[in-house]
């Protein structure tokens, strides 16, 4: 799991608990978000210090929000961090308009595009792991292609907020492209269907992000964006037994012919059976093997239920948190 | 479940012995299908004759399968025959541009398009459930509104080809617009979140096909474009009890707000816990009741298997069979 937002310490702890792999940041925001300055900053460079080489299970990152959100100072100081510290960083880039706009206007300081502030910045590389890059032009592809910058599409977030990233673009244009989750249910396997829909009714193009190349985006070509292609991203000897089996029980999942066609565009999440970290079992027949799955749940739905509450006592207008908090 | 295409006595069958409701035709093909000619016809007719009335499970409608692979003077001899034995017409409509271009030429008889084929020859109408509708001008979407003619999208499947059809701007035009799994697994819930998202890309607008909207397509407006909204579609005092109980225990459905966005934009098919048909439940727990998944699954299994080789051994450039029998 790569994942950047707050309360960062807490998520490491559960990573640990539950017996999986988290590469984690602590969010970094100058201004814009909901914790924001300083203090945030420090946060997240401790964090850094505090994780590295602590536990096997936890790779700390640094995580600078989006380059309208952090000061292009901060981002530089911060890519000397990740230098020193030998990090890497997780953003968000090109993510929206505003963006774009802000970028382009004084904020940007001349640049003519987000990722060419990060470029100008020298955050553009192999180090960067930037979520989005949706709103590109073509002198944005060559600069992320010419600096071996690893890139993540979110097909269904994207799709159900009516929009797009042009990922099979990229990803022929040499830019590595990995698949995530965003903000929808963390299904793997429904994201890399909903990248072969989106891709394929963006460009026409049946052969778009063929099923073999969306197995490799989740697994190997991923493994290679955190710089663990060593370790992790595929079944070899000598690396680690970070594994998941699939059950092919259900009628969904039969006849059996190509088994990359059969995951991409038959699987549901619920057929994961069972999921390896570094050789030890951590979901069995789908469930998690080291807390009660049900009893967290409950836990989790009362605290957002009454956290929505004592917020729409403070305001009502934020009774839109429960109706809006998808797409209608 | 709303089917047509070959040995649908033998569906019929094993939807009385699985407790499912079917509405179900044999498919009949002038030229261009693996069986073709009039015996074919006779069979789609007498299908009609030998279940109207026979099993509540059953409903029997004619299924000519498109306007390129059967004669005019066919489809209207069909059409009257519908009429007489009051059952509905289930075809496909503007799939290709093959079915597009016959039907523009000699085939078609003056007709500018499939749709207006089929009305020309008074086929289309609130009787007409037309699967697809992908080739469509401004003409036909005036054409299928003003019949009342029933449209089926089947996202998945169009967007995995590279293509689409505009279900939104259908659905705008007033057509009534239900979704289909067409060829891909059968999951009425990922293809719900599928048409969300592939519209929504389509159009750039977020709040293109709701939640909401997309609910009503798959239980209300499915039971009035099969003339049986007195009886299906909705949870009323004296209507049949056809239900289908969903899980809210997973972690993905958790915390609870809006559930129609829940379950159409989390939900996966095997959060399906029951199904209810008439009062009865032939679902438990995700699985069969009235027979053993496991032993049908691998049945088929082998039979797809065996039959897969059969031909291969007969011409083995049918090894495609195999390798591309979904998009690469």
């Amino acid at each position: 799991m790569v994942d950047h937002y707050f309360f960062m310490e807490e998520i490491a702890k559960a990573t640990i608990e539950l017996g999986i792999r988290g590469f984690l940041g602590h969010t970094i925001m100058t201004e814009d978000g909901p914790w924001v300055g300083r203090a945030e900053f420090e946060e997240g460079v401790n964090f850094v210090k505090r994780w590295k080489g602590k536990h096997p299970l936890v790779i700390p990152c640094l995580a600078p929000h989006a380059p309208d959100t952090v000061s292009p100072d901060w981002l530089m100081e911060l890519k000397e961090i990740a230098n020193e510290q030998n990090v890497k960083i997780h953003m968000h880039l090109s993510q929206s308009m505003r963006e774009v706009r802000k970028v382009k206007g004084p904020w940007g300081r001349g640049a003519r595009s987000p990722v060419d502030l990060l470029h100008r910045l020298k955050v553009l590389g192999p180090d960067l792991i930037a979520a989005h890059c949706i709103y590109i032009d073509e002198y944005d592809l060559k600069l992320l292609s010419q600096t071996g910058t690893n890139v993540v599409y979110c097909p269904s977030t994207y799709a159900l907020g009516g929009t797009y990233a042009s990922a099979d673009k990229m990803m022929k244009s040499g830019i590595r492209v990995l698949i995530g989750t965003d903000a929808r249910p963390a299904d793997m396997i429904g994201e890399l269907r909903a990248a072969a829909m989106t891709q394929r009714q963006l460009t026409g193009d049946p052969s778009a992000m063929s099923s073999k190349d969306l197995l490799r985006m989740a697994t190997i070509e991923a493994a290679k964006a955190l710089g663990l292609e060593d370790k992790l991203g595929s079944i070899e000897r000598g690396k680690l037994a970070d594994l998941i089996l699939v059950s092919m029980k259900k009628p969904h999942m039969n006849p059996r012919f190509d088994p990359c066609a059969n995951i991409v565009y038959n699987a549901l999440g619920s057929d994961v059976d069972t999921v390896i970290v570094d050789g030890k079992v951590v979901v069995r027949e789908g469930s998690l093997t080291r807390c009660d799955m049900g009893s967290v749940v409950k836990l989790g739905r009362e605290a957002a239920e009454a956290l929505t509450q004592r917020a729409i006592e403070i305001d009502s207008n934020l009774r839109q948190l429960i109706e809006g908090s998808h797409p209608p």
